[in-house]
């Protein structure tokens, strides 16, 4: 969702160096960077996330779902933010790196999210 | 633990907009955010990263014990500081979203924090 | 590599409270803090992580051979940047915490960093 964060933060262009925090308000989805040209990679990340953290546990946490403390396992070994190095007005990525929405839950409704911009402002 | 960092640092209330890291100074315990209202949530926590990360495992660094390897793996798994979103002198978290300090050692002892806040000050 | 980063940064030595942020511009290696007296903590680190994602799993995304998508989940799990409070012209760590550049490849090649400091000057 890296297109989605920047589209939102048109004052990012205005920052020469800084860094820009992303943040999920939310307990069972985090966010997490990685390769953003294959699928393949996503769904390899669903594949293993689910069998190293899986619903088939003895979990006590079960009011809210199967789904719902894998989900919050899961969220807490991705992180609920990112802290992104600003440089010239864009990310400063590396080439290959995007921003991952990962979602835990199998319904989990709307996803809301805080962005913290700081740095200096001459180009 | 939100209660205790809110607690120590009345100078959040003076930030309109920024950002409060919180960083722990050892290597075998952590911070995470997660659900802060069930402590069943917290207890599911521990048993799943005791399966995940086991005492019975080949460690060779076992100079200060059977928990102290796994203890210094989970806390690289969870990580050793936050960046957390800070609006109109509070802590912008979602409704859920609680400050945990995760023991990883048996006996621990006391445990130091750092915490830096930045921001801007006009409310 | 502590040293390596600090000897990059003399800036650092003119911050009287602060915060460095060091990024990995990379999908398949990672930083995190840790142990930084025993190497053998590294070792079990090396031994942990390809235990639990393993290069023997049905991963879809084999293109770049058999430790790539490993490499992936492990860089996500570790996290590609750390925020590391600066005190009085210095890392603010526990004596214990030190900079893992975690490398998931078995060929990796040349890794790069950005760092970005900020914080007040006046020690």
């Amino acid at each position: 969702m890296t297109r989605e964060v920047l589209e939102a933060l048109p004052e990012l262009g205005e920052v020469a160096v800084g860094l820009l925090h992303v943040h999920i308000r939310h307990t069972s989805a985090s966010l997490t960077l990685n390769e953003n040209a294959s699928p393949d990679v996503r769904r390899d990340f669903e594949t293993w996330f689910s069998e190293a953290v899986p619903e088939n546990f003895p979990w006590t946490h079960t009011l809210e779902g199967p789904d719902d403390m894998p989900a919050h396992v899961k969220a807490s070994l991705l992180g609920p933010s990112l802290s992104l190095p600003v440089s010239r007005g864009r990310l400063a990525l590396g080439t290959w790196q995007g921003i991952y929405l990962c979602e835990h839950r199998d319904a989990g409704g709307p996803r809301s999210l805080v962005a913290t911009l700081h740095g200096e402002g001459e180009l």
